[in-house]
């Protein structure tokens, strides 16, 4: 299989359209002739089409909330077993965790305003932003994706290179979530709160500038969460276990126990936590943890 | 004092240009009348004014190298003693670390040629992407600040709400670093050899898509250190410790000794690491460490 190429490639541009799958392949835009995600779960997912319309799909043109692959019955196309976060899952997670972008093709066939008359359109590049689980329409679980567009500018970080093909920024990618307005008193006040500790460690980050620590949302803000931006819903944490939080490394249960790791949530008396939004991410961003809930919504 | 405002002044627009330090000062856009940089140590710097020229500033126009403020004589404007990161200094390494925007001003005796020609300009606001210290041409420690402008896009972030004026993206913000290409195989690579574990602390964070490790580099990509995207110029880090490399919480020596933290970069056999770029990382990001070089170029 040849090297896969993560970006633009390089001579086909947003907007271009190809007549069939057959076409699409060739022009190496997307190169299963069948397969709606191109990717692997080492290397992540380099293309994805949007075709037919899982029934949690949400088209918002910059936006896209993606359903994942799988569980459905291929006659009638519903949904008749859960998803599970493996094979091309996977990949699109891994894009989400490394910044990989993410090649976009709209099918005349996707039930959305912003689908071509005809054919598949090559729509540009778009950016994992967040992933979690919950129960379908159909009542199985089902992996969702929030996609959002690469502008023109930030484009220019996916450009490709001539030594590789590969080319890609790989620090942890919060852009897009970053997009989002937050308080900035909010976040000084958990960190004053805790004074830099970590809610689950304990530890407290030095740097050449003191102290450091993250003010970490529980219930993401934004489309389709639309978690608050109240201090209920914050954590102070460290870098690693905020990775672990939004990548459901860990859950936290009613009783601050935590839920994939040992030990519980230390709480401050003048922090209230609303348990709705811990629960909500028990729902949404774990799986396969001892305890963790099963997806409610 | 009034809160400080992070982002742009309503009914200020880039461009425009203020008779002297006074009606500047007025308009809100920088209220100090004689500080180069407005901000405080805990919440960050707000804005800064360009003007004279230390001598270890460059001025590419949307990338600035911005030399710290403190140690010149007040007459001869030369350079006579160390800088410190303190005070404003430190206010603009929290920008760093918090992704805060800094509005940035030139003015008139500015020297560049993208100052005005008269009084002072309102250029828009920019990211403080990396701090670092280096001496000086005139043999004393100064601290420098790597400032990137913010496109028209990325500037939504920083939208005064009304409910608050102060209101930004609080994650890390490695945004403008994320620009620069990235040898992504170089970053799978590096996580392979040490299967995710993390080199300081032997950490390897779990997530629900798999193990999570970063790519650290050791010697910044980018102007104006140049570190090469090479193996021997990255490490595989858990969050923390990435944290702490880029922000000067620890180094290394030559014999892999942490300086800073207990213990030892565990280096296994097949990644050879070179010194000249932790030689740079000693001379660059650290301070007050017990055994840190001091700076040399």
């Amino acid at each position: 299989m040849a090297e896969r190429i993560f970006g633009h490639i390089p001579n086909v541009f947003e907007g271009d359209v190809f007549e069939n799958r057959i076409a699409l392949s060739h022009s190496k835009v997307h190169r299963p002739t069948q397969a709606g995600i191109s990717g692997s779960q080492k290397e992540g997912a380099d293309s994805i089409v949007l075709s037919g319309g899982y029934e949690d799909d949400q088209d918002l043109g910059d936006v896209i909330v993606y359903t994942g692959h799988g569980g459905r019955d291929p006659i009638t196309k519903k949904q008749v077993t859960h998803q599970f976060l493996s094979d091309k899952n996977l990949a699109l997670a891994i894009n989400c965790q490394n910044g990989l972008p993410v090649r976009v093709i709209r099918g005349a066939n996707h039930k959305s305003k912003f689908s071509p008359e005809f054919g598949y359109r090559y729509e540009g590049l778009y950016k994992v932003v967040k992933y979690w689980r919950k129960t379908g329409r159909s009542g199985f679980n089902v992996w969702l994706f929030r996609l959002e567009k690469i502008t023109v500018d930030q484009a220019l970080t996916y450009q490709v290179s001539e030594d590789s093909p590969i080319y890609s920024k790989t620090t942890r990618t919060l852009t897009a979530q970053q997009r989002l307005n937050r308080d900035y008193s909010l976040t000084l006040k958990i960190k004053e709160i805790y004074n830099f500790h970590c809610q689950v460690c304990n530890t407290k980050i030095f740097t050449n500038a003191g102290f450091y620590a993250e003010a970490a949302h529980i219930k993401p803000l934004g489309e389709p969460h639309n978690g608050p931006d109240t201090l209920d819903n914050i954590l102070c944490l460290c870098p690693n276990h905020h990775v672990m939080l939004d990548f459901g490394g860990f859950t936290i249960d009613d009783d601050y126990s935590l839920i994939g790791l040992e030990g519980k949530l230390y709480v401050k008396p003048e922090h209230r936590i609303n348990s709705e939004f811990i629960r909500y991410h028990r729902e949404h961003f774990t799986f396969n943890l001892p305890h963790a809930s099963q997806p409610s919504s």
